[in-house]
C-alpha cells in the first residue's frame, strides 16, 4: 500500500507539504494541491485513518448500541442515526445487544477501546455504576440512565394523551392500553400515564395491560393479545405502545372476525414502515425518529467538544390518522 | 486515561509481561494474570484498539454497505451480519448508500482508510473498475459484481420455481410475477427465470411485470400494484419478489375488495418479519438470511487470511406456507 512518503517522492514535495495538503492546513497553491491529488490517485494512496486517530486519541466513529436491529423501530432509528452521523462526517459502529446486560457492557468496552467519539445507547437496563470511568459522551434515546450525558426522548406523555383523546373522539366507550414492557423503568411508561389522565378527565372506562420482556424480545404477541381480546369482549378501542403490537392486534382481530375499525379502533405508536403496510393501515402516534437521531448526534458532537449540552431533550409527537380508526 | 505503564507500575511487573497477559502470549502464571486484571480494573485501564490496529495495519472491523437500512430485508440482514461478526470478535461499521453510486464509492474509501478487515457490499451498481486497488476482501450478498472476492446468494432460480409450482398446485390458472427492479442486473433476476420455466413446463398462463428503481427506493408500490390488478382482472395468483411488495398487494386487494386467498393467492420472497405480521400472513420463499450472513463473514475472514475461498456460494431456499395461499 502506498504511503505518504511515496506520494512525496512522486511529487518531489516534502512529506510535510503533502501532509498539509491532506489536512488542509496552511497556504497551499492550487498547483501543488493538484499535483498531490494526482500522485495520490496514480499511486492509489489511501490516508490511514487509524494512524490519524491514534495521534488524535479519538476517532470519527460513533458507537451505536441497540437491543434489536430487526425491530422496525430500531431499524428506522439506526437508518436515521447513520444518516445524521454521515452528514457530520462520522461513521457508526453498530452493536446488537439483544437486551443482554453483559453484551451491553462488552460493547461499551469495545467502544472505549476503539476510541469512539461517543456512544448512543438505545438499549437495556445496565446499572449506572457500569458507566463510571467512561469519559466519552453517552447519549441515550428513549431509555432511562442516570449518569448519561444526555437523554433524547419523544413526548411520550403527550403521545398517550393524543391516542386516548383520538379514540374517545371516535366514539369509543371502553379503551385499553397495551404497553410494551413491564418491570423496567422506561420513558415509554409515560404513554400509559398520559392515556390514563385523559380517560379519567373524560370519564371513559379504561384498562391497562402490560406485556413482558420475553414477549418484547421475541416480538411475538399474538397469543397474549388473543387472550386480552377474549377476556374483554366489550373493548371498542385499543392504544398499543408500538406499531408492531398494533399490527398483531389486526391479525388477532382478523382471526376472531372482529372488524377494524368498525368494531374495534386501533392506535399504534412509532409510525414505522409497518404502520402503513397493513390492511387496514394503522393510525399511530408519530415519533420524530429522524429529528431524535439528528439531535442525538448533535448533542454527542457538542459534548465531545466539551460544550455544555442539555441533559434531556424531549421532541414533540403527532397523531397520524389512517384506516384503523 | 490509564496506560499500560500505569498497570505495570501498579502490579510491579514489567510492561512486556503485562502486554503478554493482554495478548495471551507465552506462559503466564494464574497469579500474575489475576494481578494484572485486578490492576486493570482498579485503574480502569482500557486497551487501545486503535494503537493495536496500527501495528497490525488492519482492524477487527468489517465495513457493511447496504442500500436501505430501514428496508425489512436489509434490517434483518444487518442484524444477522452483526451477530455473525460478533461471534468472530469483529465489529461492523455500517453505511447506508441509498443506492447512490457516489456514496458507495465514498464509503468504500472510508472503509479502506479505516483499515477494515474486509467489506460486505449488499448494494448498488458500482462499476468493476472502481474496486481496482482495493486489496481487502470484498464479499457481495445478492448482487452482481465482477472482480469481487466472493458472492453469496440464495438459490433465486429455485425460489422462482418453488413459487410458481406452489401457485399452480393451489389451482391458479393465470399467474403473474412482480419483480423488484428492472434495468440493473441482479441475482434476484433468476427468480423470474425460475418462475417462467415452471409456467412453461406446466403450460400455465403467466405474465411478468417489472417495477422500477424509483419505486424500489421509495419502497412504495401501491399505485403501481393497483394498476396491475385493474389491468389484469383475471389474475388468480401473484408471485412478488419481496415480502414488502406482497404486503402492499394485500393492501390493494383489501381496497379493491379482492379476497385473499379465495380470489387471488399471493407468494412473497425473503421471509422477513413483515410476512408474518400481515392479515392474512404471507406465504413466502424463505431466504436463509442468517446462513448467508454467516457465510459472508466466514468467507471474508478466510480471504483476509489469504485462504482460497469459493468465488460464489449459493444457499438453498424453502417455501413457507402461510395464509395468503
Amino acid at each position: 500500500m502506498a504511503t505518504l512518503k511515496d506520494v512525496a517522492r512522486e511529487t518531489g514535495l516534502t512529506v510535510s507539504t503533502v501532509s498539509r495538503v491532506l489536512n488542509n492546513r496552511g497556504y497551499i497553491s492550487e498547483e501543488t494541491r493538484k499535483k498531490v491529488y494526482e500522485a495520490m490517485k496514480k499511486l492509489n494512496y489511501q490516508p490511514n485513518e487509524v494512524a490519524r486517530s491514534l495521534s488524535k486519541q479519538v476517532t470519527n466513529t460513533i458507537g451505536v448500541i441497540v437491543p434489536h436491529i430487526r425491530h422496525p423501530y430500531f431499524a428506522e432509528l439506526i437508518s436515521c442515526i447513520e444518516n445524521a452521523a454521515n452528514k457530520k462526517k462520522h461513521k457508526i459502529l453498530l452493536f446488537n445487544s439483544k437486551d443482554r446486560d453483559e453484551k451491553e457492557m462488552e460493547f461499551l468496552d469495545m467502544c472505549i477501546s476503539n476510541r469512539v467519539a461517543g456512544v448512543i445507547l438505545c438499549s437495556g437496563s445496565v446499572a449506572m455504576e457500569s458507566f463510571q470511568g467512561i469519559n466519552v459522551p453517552l447519549i441515550t434515546i428513549e431509555r432511562n440512565l442516570e449518569g448519561g450525558t444526555a437523554a433524547v426522548e419523544c413526548d411520550n406523555l403527550q403521545g398517550g394523551r393524543l391516542a386516548a383523546s383520538h379514540l374517545i373522539e371516535c366514539g369509543c366507550k371502553k379503551i385499553v392500553h397495551i404497553s410494551g414492557v413491564s418491570g423496567i423503568s422506561m420513558p415509554a411508561d409515560d404513554r400509559e400515564v398520559g392515556f390514563v389522565e385523559v380517560c379519567n378527565e373524560k370519564r371513559v372506562e379504561h384498562l391497562e395491560v402490560k406485556t413482558d420482556f420475553k414477549l418484547y424480545n421475541a416480538g411475538y404477541y399474538n397469543e397474549f393479545l388473543e387472550e386480552v381480546l377474549l377476556n374483554h369482549t366489550d373493548i371498542d378501542g385499543i392504544f398499543a405502545s408500538s406499531d408492531l403490537i398494533a399490527a398483531q392486534i389486526l391479525q388477532v382481530c382478523a382471526k376472531l372476525k372482529i372488524a377494524v375499525p368498525e368494531q374495534i379502533k386501533i392506535v399504534g405508536f412509532d409510525d414505522v414502515l409497518i404502520a402503513s403496510l397493513t390492511a387496514p393501515s394503522i393510525t399511530t402516534i408519530h415519533q420524530p425518529i429522524k429529528e431524535m437521531a439528528g439531535m442525538a448526534i448533535s448533542l454527542l458532537l457538542d459534548a465531545a467538544e466539551n460544550k455544555v449540552v442539555p441533559n434531556k431533550v424531549t421532541l414533540p409527537v403527532t397523531l397520524v390518522e389512517r384506516q384503523s380508526t
